[in-house]
């Protein structure tokens, strides 16, 4: 699927822009990049040094007179669009445009264009009229105007995704009210301080010789995710196995004086 | 939600990299930005330049020695990893996680850290273990290394996604809020019936050799949903076309006649 996508940037004028997004799109498995009328240079050292790696989009980019141009093959065409406009048109969230990907993309045919506007000004409503949906990221109302390849990076994060096939998310337990509040980070750092202070005492563990216990130990109590009232009885055990510790060495004390 | 996230940057070495987490975090409705041991100028120009509106975020962000003071009160801690570790650690997608987020950021004293490692060696074995949970974003194998600006962008963004309610798609046939209503099931049975008159009027549909004419424009016209002013308008367009033939009949009459 990933092979019939491609990105259209639009009257682009800074060229890190056109590295970045072509960071992003090789980072996420794309490859069919277009620009179309850019402003500024596209071939030159600040592209390539945004792409950091991903210099082949860039300097295998088409450039195009026109969006027309660039769309001239495609089967379906969705422009990024944050503005509300007089005249309604299907607009898309990110995430539903992954999961209507993949059926775009079935026809022999097929080739799906993702077309971004300049950074100034977007798209024009004639460039959105060629377009067979919009797309907008939401993002905060007080500050929405994303970086260009920060808005390509999400687009083809999701057209990822919906390549790798749409549910990837395993299900996590403490899927319902809890009765304590959850232990913070100084809560578990004293823990496990304490813990592996315990350990060396009772001669369960050599710190010269560690062999990865207090990792094991860490991501056994981490992934647990201990609320406030266990890490009290955790404290509260060590506390008692520290003062039979204690009482023990006296004994031994006393016994080695008796 | 988004007010209970933290995200953390870890020995970042391009000022440039800070600029653009803010902006990608002020994008997505997120303020609190932590930096554990910067390796490059955080207050510069540099960083204000790449943050792009978003320079309130800089010079708020708090600088920490350590992550350990980073996170020091933080109830839920999750360290973006690409790395497969020798001791396998709970590991959540990006979507995952924010289908957790929610669910982690209920508590009163709920604060959540987002940990990013260094641009060229991610974060440390006792780093990654101070962590509930590693979270990897799904790359292309390839070339998997992600810029740091648009590693948070991806997290945030599925942050906000959670933070707006998993499903931020409004409940409408076309995505947005339309400006008419959709046509009725009669509207669309008249129009139908007034298309195929003014065709077989017009000589280009022949009832008794109908060659699914009729079941295709019905196709075509069912599946773009018309709303009732679209309606309007097709029966005007059919209306002009009768009366254009009513005319030319007359005439053809008159002609015949003459």
């Amino acid at each position: 699927m990933l092979d019939k996508l491609r990105i259209v940037l639009i009257g682009t004028s800074h060229p890190g822009n056109i590295g970045g997004t072509a960071r992003a799109m090789h980072n996420m498995g794309l490859a069919d990049l277009a620009l179309v009328a850019p402003r500024c240079e596209v071939y030159g050292s600040e592209s390539h040094a945004r792409a950091s790696g991903a210099d082949a989009l860039v300097s295998s980019a088409r450039v195009h007179a026109s969006l027309e141009e660039a769309v001239s093959d495609c089967t379906f065409v969705v422009g990024a669009s944050a503005r509300v406009r007089h005249l309604p048109w299907p607009m898309l969230t990110p995430r539903a445009l992954g999961e209507r990907l993949p059926r775009e993309c079935t026809p022999e045919n097929a080739r799906a264009a993702l077309v971004f506007g300049r950074e100034d000004s977007g798209m024009t409503n004639g460039e959105l009229q060629r377009c067979h949906a919009h797309v907008h990221i939401p993002t905060n109302p007080d500050f929405s105007s994303l970086n260009l390849a920060a808005a390509v990076q999400v687009l083809a994060y999701e057209c990822r995704l919906a390549a790798l096939g749409a549910d990837d998310a395993p299900d996590m337990p403490f899927g319902v009210e809890w009765d304590n509040p959850p232990a913070t980070h100084d809560d578990l750092e004293r823990f496990f301080e304490h813990l592996e202070r315990t350990l060396i005492d009772i001669d369960f563990h050599d710190p010269d010789n560690p062999r990865q216990l207090m990792a094991r130990l860490r991501r056994l109590f981490m992934r647990s995710h201990i609320d406030s009232m266990e890490m009290n009885i955790l404290r509260g055990i060590l506390g008692a196995v520290n003062k039979q510790r204690r009482a023990s060495s006296r004994q031994e004390y006393h016994d080695g004086n008796g």
